[in-house]
């Protein structure tokens, strides 16, 4: 286990803020794969007619089996969407993932309620894609008006301080049951708009337009919304589901690299939880992901959408199912509340957590140590940390721990792999010796 | 129209504050109704094994035709309570309503899910019920730990600041997700602790124990919960059902005078929109329900707990019929935000509310004078102001009800009477010449 006490500094690549566009890389023929597994979620190519002649991205066949990249354009314009949908009933709602998707003002419009909207933004996203995000929302369809509010980028201003903000706007622009929200942003946008529009007036609509592959692979799907409180992450929210879900690609080229690894992070959960075939993909495909590559970014989002979907279609309360989703993320919230919010991304904090979470489950003999390298070494090559920082204890992680979500009646319930590869469980019942074996193996008191 | 002009000072008698138990009374012969309408809602009478032998304060048929008082003891201690669900699908609940039903255990009990409880409760209610509440919840069953947190008293409290205290109780305690809210109290802290509820862990089990008679017949049923924003009222909330509303009719032996006129405000309001024969009874009984006696205020409880427990049956998520329960709100939000927070409580906001709106649908020439007298003379007999504060003027009112909830693209929409007694419209088709004029006859300025 010693490559695990590597501290996450020596692992961690400086991060880089706001990199100019991505360079533009032709896919390699390894990015053609097969179909992980058969899937029940629909997945269909929409044809719309502003997208005449327009070049695709790429192509999803109606039954999710064995998609066709298209290789030579990946600097596309715009294209037709690609749609994941997230069946839950009268509560059901359409990704839509592709490239020039907020040139397409009919995808968002359809969606939009009423004549007044609320943008909900950061400071960084904002002089990016504010504008653009209003003329997609009023091009052609002067009846609506849109108001913006422009939040403080950060975990740390997740919070009830915050959120209010949201409503003071809300209120004083005299919004009424007819209004819709849109959150534009990554996963912190994403939680506390979602969380303000189930509250405002009880619930009003909502969209989410996310720009990280954070947000776009994980938290703008499934409907969990929020806020923090300084005694642990997301403690305060609600399932609260979107009218749609708007995933323009083109987004990516101005996140900064620490963002796109971070978000990586839940791309390889995926893999790690249900899906061994997409994690044999990645172990593939790591570089071009790592490089940006339109054509494998594009798919790693839309396989992780269809894995979270078909999650939260099955479990849209977490009763069980769903909190597979949150492999490492205990260990992670861990150290995100303890080394205070915003010192490491989320995604961060997931990747360490997940190695924790593999290595107690390799200490309880669930798993062969061929996953636990495995998984080291995807994390490493997303230049993921594989450690906790090493200020955190023993006890702050079990300080922590203690508050989380998945505690029932006092006992801590861990999602941990058991069995082959893309195979796990969300248990109680695990050895307590095992749990403080892994916390002091990678803790220094 | 000069009546209306009187101050609402003429006509309140002055606020006492906890008044010993009332006195006993003897229910009149003119306490036997008649069913008002038939009703889909199921309407059974629990057997419990340990009310053998107890004296039933009433007893309500499976059809809830022509329930039968016991005219006899009126200070019943403890009786099988009467239940009327409210059928929402897997959201459906039980409405206990008797006398002495805290001193039955099981009926909690049952609802509890999990080992712990927080019970949240005002500095008032606490000191009189918080210890019984507590033993109706452990009492035979060890296992159950409760926590409480005791908020002050008042709507100028129902906000996020008061809110978090309740979250800080909550995280610091450690509850999780099976844990089980209790609401003690009237309106406020209903609003409050199902919104905490609603929101904690994204959404933990809740019971309202209410308190006081608008908590009774209106607020602790139908879900929805809130807090008020500085701007407007109940702008930031949820709808969120109860695992069961727990209605200890004894508990109002302790309610002030001018709460009990306050709730009473509410029960008028059902006979108005929708029970035109449970008006006429509250014609012949408000004298009786004005001295607290338990078989009136028994069934006055159970006939407006079924009003809403049908209403909110049918549209739980107020998209049109449960709009029609705000008769008086929208001008009695206005009084409440403009006047300040806890100058005059709910029901004497919304009994001038409800006398303005009956106003305005004469002025429209939708219903008989008749009725504008009917409805200003039982508000007169329950004590309750027909009027607004003579400080509010046309524009506060303007004010606050451009940013009320029933607004919808701008167009406010009101509950207005319309045809014989017991019958309303919601709608923003009407002359605003006639609001106009209602606000002039009722603003000095």
């Amino acid at each position: 286990m010693a490559a695990f006490s590597l501290s996450a500094k020596q692992i961690l690549s400086p991060s880089t803020h706001r990199p100019s566009l991505s360079k533009t890389t032709t896919a390699d023929s390894s990015l053609r794969f097969r179909n992980p597994h058969s899937l029940s979620l629909r997945c269909s190519s929409l044809s719309s007619s502003s997208n005449v002649g327009r070049t695709r991205l790429m192509r999803a066949s109606a039954s999710s089996t064995a998609p066709v990249m298209d290789t030579s354009p990946t600097k596309a314009v715009s294209s037709a969407p690609t749609i994941v949908d997230v069946d839950l009933g009268d509560r059901s709602y359409p990704i839509y993932i592709g490239s020039g998707l907020l040139d397409q003002p009919d995808l968002l419009q359809r969606h939009v309620h009423g004549k007044r909207v609320l943008v909900v933004t950061n400071s960084t996203v904002a002089p990016i894609y504010l504008d653009k995000v209003v003329g997609a929302l009023t091009n052609g369809n002067p009846n609506v008006s849109v108001e913006s509010v422009i939040l403080p980028d950060g975990e740390k201003y997740k919070n009830m301080d915050t959120l209010m903000k949201v409503f003071d706007k809300a209120i004083e622009s005299r919004l009424d049951r007819r209004c819709t929200f849109v959150a534009l942003g990554g996963g912190v946008i994403g939680d506390m708009c979602g969380y303000a529009a189930a509250s405002f007036l009880r619930g009003v609509n909502f969209i989410q337009i996310p720009t990280t592959v954070m947000a776009q692979v994980d938290s703008s799907v499934g409907g969990k919304t929020g806020i923090n409180h300084r005694l642990g992450k997301n403690l305060i929210g609600a399932f609260y589901q979107p009218q749609c879900v708007l995933i323009d690609t083109d987004t990516l080229n101005t996140l900064p690299d620490r963002e796109l690894a971070s978000g990586l992070a839940e791309v390889v959960k995926y893999g790690l939880i249900r899906d061994a075939n997409f994690f044999e993909w990645q172990e593939k495909n790591m570089p071009a992901l790592m490089a940006r590559d339109p054509s494998a970014l594009a798919y790693a989002i839309k396989r992780s959408c269809e894995n979270k979907a078909e999650v939260v279609s099955l479990d849209e309360k977490e009763s069980g199912l769903r909190a597979t989703l949150n492999l490492g993320h205990t260990f992670g919230h861990a150290i995100e509340t303890g080394f205070g919010y915003g010192q490491w991304l989320h995604g961060e904090a997931v990747a360490a957590g997940m190695v924790m979470a593999v290595d107690m489950s390799y200490r309880l003999g669930w798993i062969d140590e061929s996953i636990v390298n495995r998984a080291h070494n995807i994390l490493q090559q997303a230049k993921l940390p594989t450690a906790p920082p090493e200020t955190m204890t023993v006890e702050m992680f079990k300080s922590v721990m203690a508050v989380d979500k998945k505690v029932a009646d006092g006992l801590l319930r861990l999602i941990l792999l058991k069995g082959p590869l893309g195979n796990c469980v969300f248990t109680g019942d695990y050895d307590r010796k095992a749990l403080d074996e892994t916390l002091h193996a990678f803790c220094k008191s």
